[in-house]
């Protein structure tokens, strides 16, 4: 019971999916940071998705300071600005995508490439040990619990140290 | 209308979704390659996911490669074992967490590290350009569609290339 409430209160991972790991929400990230859009109706259009699901996204999104809500001085119009909060997602589409092209690709080969904007060479996640500077196979990569996460997952008391 | 239907069915990252993306998936995914779950039950416990739920899940996983389901031959039970392509979410699951890391952290600091089996340094993603070696930040990396779906984008035409 502790275990369960604070693996999914405390894990990384599972608070970045409390943010966006609804259905869309890693959608509607990559259209605005890898295709530029800050409109409601491209969103909605590029995305096929209903409308009030989308207002139910960007206004968490907003909340949550992935994306900022603006007027465009020019048109009048509300923008969904994405942040820096929200542009540090880009890893996490790269990496959905790595594995897509690898696992469930098209049979024309990758649709999308990420580069290197300027060199234009193309950008891979490449895992890399900060201690040896080699880098691990999936296989070759574990977690480790901090010392305060490991007392409270096994006793309920927080760590001294 | 085309765009949408290509850009839904082809992009890798939104195919991977597609795949991982329902809620749960990746909490079930990142406790059978981080902490060796095998069990229904110990899926059950931790994730405390409704059983229904967690057997949907499962089966899906089943279904599309990323669990195996076998008979653990010494106690006759149910065990659902990751495979490789399971295994190559790891990189997502780590994504995920350097971005809870920075963005949604814990005031006690982060509950978990990834570690280089053996040599034990720590493990990041390190977006790296594989034209000139550099690690672009996030506003260096930009996305490059493929010739021919830009092409599918733009006419509905396969290319000839």
């Amino acid at each position: 019971m502790l275990g369960r409430l604070y693996e999914s209160e405390i894990c990384s991972a599972a608070r970045t999916l409390e943010v966006a790991g609804e259905r869309w929400s890693l959608l509607i990230v990559r259209n605005a940071v890898f295709a530029g859009m800050t409109r409601f109706t491209d969103f909605q259009r590029s995305l096929g998705i209903a409308p009030n699901v989308l207002t139910k996204r960007l206004n968490e999104f907003v909340a949550e300071g992935v994306f900022e809500l603006r007027v465009d001085p020019a048109s009048g119009k509300d923008e969904y600005v994405i942040t820096q909060k929200g542009l540090d997602l880009k890893p996490v589409i790269v990496a959905l995508t790595e594995w897509g092209d690898k696992w469930v690709a098209d049979s024309r080969g990758k649709p999308i490439s990420y580069v290197h904007d300027g060199c234009t060479g193309t950008v891979s996640l490449v895992p890399t040990c900060t201690k040896c500077g080699s880098h691990p196979t999936n296989r070759q990569l574990r977690a480790r619990l901090a010392r305060w996460f490991q007392d409270l997952r096994n006793g309920g008391a927080a760590t001294k140290a």
